[in-house]
């Protein structure tokens, strides 16, 4: 499917991604980008939001955060949000992971 | 798979889904169809069970709930289940908010 | 605590509550107040939310939504989001069943 | 406040519990009284219902469930839920976990 | 996917399954290892885990949980966690539940 | 009660606090103490852990997030967890936004 038709189709819903989400959320000075971005994945992760956390894992790398630091954020989601939660979170990131390979050990 | 199967195979689920589920809950006073369809859709949304949303959006349909009251589903969804809330819910309605263009823009 | 301490402490999120929460969502005209209020009853009930779904089922009944039709609202969360919801659905709408006991037995 | 009220004041509700709740499901042979409690508190434990959990805890006591083996759910909770569960589930067990102290060390 | 790719580009998680998971939690007496699955399916289905939900079923036959056993759970769940859950889970069992038919009528 | 006596009367889940929680996953660097934190708030606001997130704020205090930052957690949290879990979480933190007033108007 076009990737915004279920937005298209229901303009409120469209004109707020723009103005609200878009327009005045992400761009409120109190997190960073990088932050932000963080954030948001670590809200995706644990409510299993897993096609939308891996869009934002994404997001995340452009925003500065460091394929470890998303590292970190599976074991923290698999401990605080329950462990089926960091596995699919650690899937959701795959790509990212494969992509770049452990700055350290463990 | 047959759409009844994993009911079949657990004979005491299809009797509650026969006598209770549609023998008696659905045929409740207290709503309407049209409005237990409603809330049926709001919470199948909120608990992101996509699916389950999607065939009874297309319940509400035949209930008399219109296309435009599920896009204000969509939006309610989004504002107080989340954001992604909304998204799947868009995404479960899209069939229906594609053959059914909106009454009045926003 | 102050009721609205909560929002005046996080200047932006009050002013999102101000224009976008009631100046934007609520008056959008694809869902009536009625059917808004008891979708969102809906919505709290399912995420577990049981103090706001206190405060919505009293606006609810302000918008015009009747004591049995949350009665039935209780009956479908019990069964679409578990027993423990609807058992803590009841307890946030107690007052109003006491006030008004049912227009029929069951 | 009574404690079946918000069963009382929703007759269809109180209908359901009896009949259907315990009249039925807790019937059904397929799991033991003692592997359905345990199950039972396994499910509110995942769903953060902790009320509903602490009292399903002493029913299943009394239904042969052992305090160590709720003290090994509480672990299960803890890992497969994530941590903030497995506290709320180790507080909804604490009178049981007083009463009884671990018949083995760890 | 390699069914590992997503632990072992996380070398810190992959530690944790074998050693904490696998390694501890798994190997503590107090639950028995059937016990344990019948109840991480519990949390499994509760959380909606429908995928690791389906491999835990298959786990918990070889740990001695019974297929109508399995059948009650579904019906725990279907109650407790509202009747979508029922349905995702019975869903997850339907290998199990169509090569073993169930042990009586109900 | 005693803050620990839920963990003390559990053996094994004090061990696995000390050992495993403390010992081990906030050691891990991948994160900052800074960014566990942060993230931590995020995650128990997501899953609705109100009285774990109000103590993780205090953390993330000292583990030098600022209030502002906290401040924008709530928004990112209204926005994609819903409207509740924002209220929520910004009475979990209301201590903290009392005492330190917002660094810039919005």
């Amino acid at each position: 499917m076009d990737d915004f038709e279920h937005y298209t189709t229901i303009p409120q819903f469209n004109r707020m991604r723009l103005d609200i989400l878009y327009g005045d959320v992400w761009q409120q000075p109190e997190l960073t980008p990088r932050d932000r971005s963080l954030v948001t994945c670590a809200i995706l992760g644990a409510l299993g939001k897993n096609a939308e956390l891996e869009a934002h894992m994404h997001k995340a790398i452009e925003n500065g955060v460091t394929p470890d630091e998303l590292r970190g954020l599976v074991v923290q989601l698999a401990v605080y949000a329950g462990w089926p939660v960091g596995v699919n979170s650690a899937k959701a990131g795959l790509d990212i992971f494969k992509a770049h390979p452990p700055a350290e050990g463990d």
